[in-house]
């Protein structure tokens, strides 16, 4: 099966099919979507290494890591979505691991000057984020994982973050809850400035004055989340409810609390952020987790169909995504004892 | 700082030091380690664009997965550990991700033609494994983590599985455990035949007679691992010990264990295999896991250091490395009651 073959097939033109299964914004949803039925009942799959030899791409994406521990629970499952659109269209990821900051830039400069992908993924962003400044200099496409704001328009895909922990907190205050601990991610990062934006706003809204020493910023581990809250549920008055920020935050809590000789749902609240790993299932949790939920390999998939875009010719400034983030309630979160 | 300069410092040939940081297999460890430490002290960085062009290498190594599931937890983990080894050398992973076996095949040719590696990770091999004669046949330098039998020496890195099976089933038999179920991996992959060896051979030496409805094939989630021990734990008698194939099921056999009104550690007893991940650590469970223990990162890093000398040369026959196994045995194992 040729393209022309495919095209033929649906009365459409060769140029359209092509642009369709390229993913070209001119291309609307419904004939995109024709289209890439069609072909996939056919069996056509276009010709990855006649298309990099006629365009002279080099058919992978590019991600720097900082340090082997990035390539954790959250990337991985980041980068299943990535791989899962990737996987039929012949391009490949290039994950590039380094060790500081200045490595990171350095590795930047060294794929664009290797000609080795097409475009980055940038990812884990800060508020400000040098990086984006840097793949704007060296003139690489991408798009960023996440907001920042230096002062270009840089194409993104972001989930609310702060819009999420406005309603989780703003639930937990409705039931009663005056004490609220929020296990947030590094200061400096967007999404975690963008989660205590919504911690705040929530307790700004319902006139809750807030513990600064119930706030706290760190890695999303079990073993560092289980101090945090150790500590934490030490102090008099004792919080009642735990924001965490991933699920691997939500175990050491949970470990805390139980240590502690309390219980789940009970005696204290907690909602937890679930991107959605395969392994760690709220549902499955007993007590069964209440959580803000947004899928990260969702988020990965989408977003190699939008450096898809961007590649075709799609200006930045219209490549920008806002995911709204659902809040699952189940056993973890009652009403204050 | 140059090669020369550092050769002069150490008072080596350049040609020695050059081949100590490349890992040749003819520099001693013990020169290897002074090189490197003085390397490190010393701020010395070789020169990877300069040895690439002067080597024709392409500086990557390539990873094909299949199904983007396959980079889970394990996956992640292990190229965490691939890429500390990486980092400082200006080495990237080249990830290509495909949905079925024939797309995996192509994958490798596509690889082998496009010349974008020097060399490939092959992993989760099959006892007689079809990729590794492939990549024989395309003259593509590659390292096996796990075994497999070809009829063809391969450079490989496998942990003991049969070992520390043998060994935990014997520590269950000892503790007057007669019905012990195993959650194994899926039939056909070697380490999960290993382990099956391992857990046959305890029950021989003990002439404990094996129930085939306690062993069980399938992936390494915590559903999947809900389920199968759920099952289980509704026969009659009902096994008194599980052996886990790894810390996802493992929290899924616990959360089966719960269910059915059990307490683990009393009623129940488990060991795990665990592969270190850093957010599920087995010290931090409740009622802590006995385990066996093996770092996966640890087996990725070792490997690049393999392949790093199978690209220098080393003969593949010589390039097979079977790590022991650790037992640790914490609160999760207990005498049967």
């Amino acid at each position: 099966m040729r393209l022309k073959d495919l095209a033929e097939h649906l009365g459409l033109s060769q140029t359209t099919v092509s642009r369709a299964l390229n993913g070209y914004p001119e291309v609307n949803e419904a004939t995109r979507r024709r289209v890439s039925d069609a072909a996939d009942l056919l069996g056509y799959r276009p010709n990855a290494s006649a298309l990099r030899l006629a365009t002279g791409r080099a058919g992978a994406v590019g991600l720097v890591l900082r340090g082997a521990d990035e390539l954790g629970p959250h990337m991985s499952e980041f980068l299943s979505g990535v791989g899962s659109h990737m996987a039929s269209r012949e391009i490949d990821m290039l994950v590039t691991t380094v060790a500081t900051h200045a490595e990171e830039l350095s590795a930047y400069r060294r794929l664009a000057a290797s000609q080795k992908v097409d475009a980055v993924i940038l990812h884990s962003p800060t508020t400000r984020d040098e990086r984006a400044e840097l793949l704007l200099d060296l003139n690489i496409p991408f798009v960023l994982h996440g907001r920042t704001e230096i002062g270009h328009p840089v194409a993104w895909l972001d989930i609310d973050n702060k819009g999420a922990l406005q309603r989780a907190t703003g639930h937990l205050l409705d039931l009663g809850h005056q004490h609220i601990a929020l296990l947030n991610g590094l200061k400096g990062q967007t999404f975690a400035e963008h989660r205590e934006q919504g911690y705040l706003a929530a307790h700004a809204a319902s006139g809750t004055p807030v513990e600064r020493a119930l706030m706290a910023n760190g890695v999303f581990t079990d073993e560092a989340a289980f101090r945090t809250a150790q500590a934490m549920l030490e102090r008099r008055p004792r919080p009642t409810a735990f924001l965490a920020g991933s699920m691997m935050t939500a175990l050491g809590i949970f470990r805390a609390i139980r240590q502690a000789g309390l219980e789940l749902g009970r005696d204290i609240s907690m909602i937890a952020h679930d991107d959605v790993f395969p392994y760690l299932n709220a549902d499955n949790m007993y007590p069964t987790m209440s959580t803000t939920r947004s899928s990260i390999r969702q988020a990965g998939t989408r977003i190699a169909e939008l450096i898809t875009q961007v590649l075709a010719g799609k200006p930045v400034a219209d490549v920008h995504e806002l995911w709204p983030v659902e809040l699952v309630l189940r056993e973890s979160s009652a009403p204050v004892r």
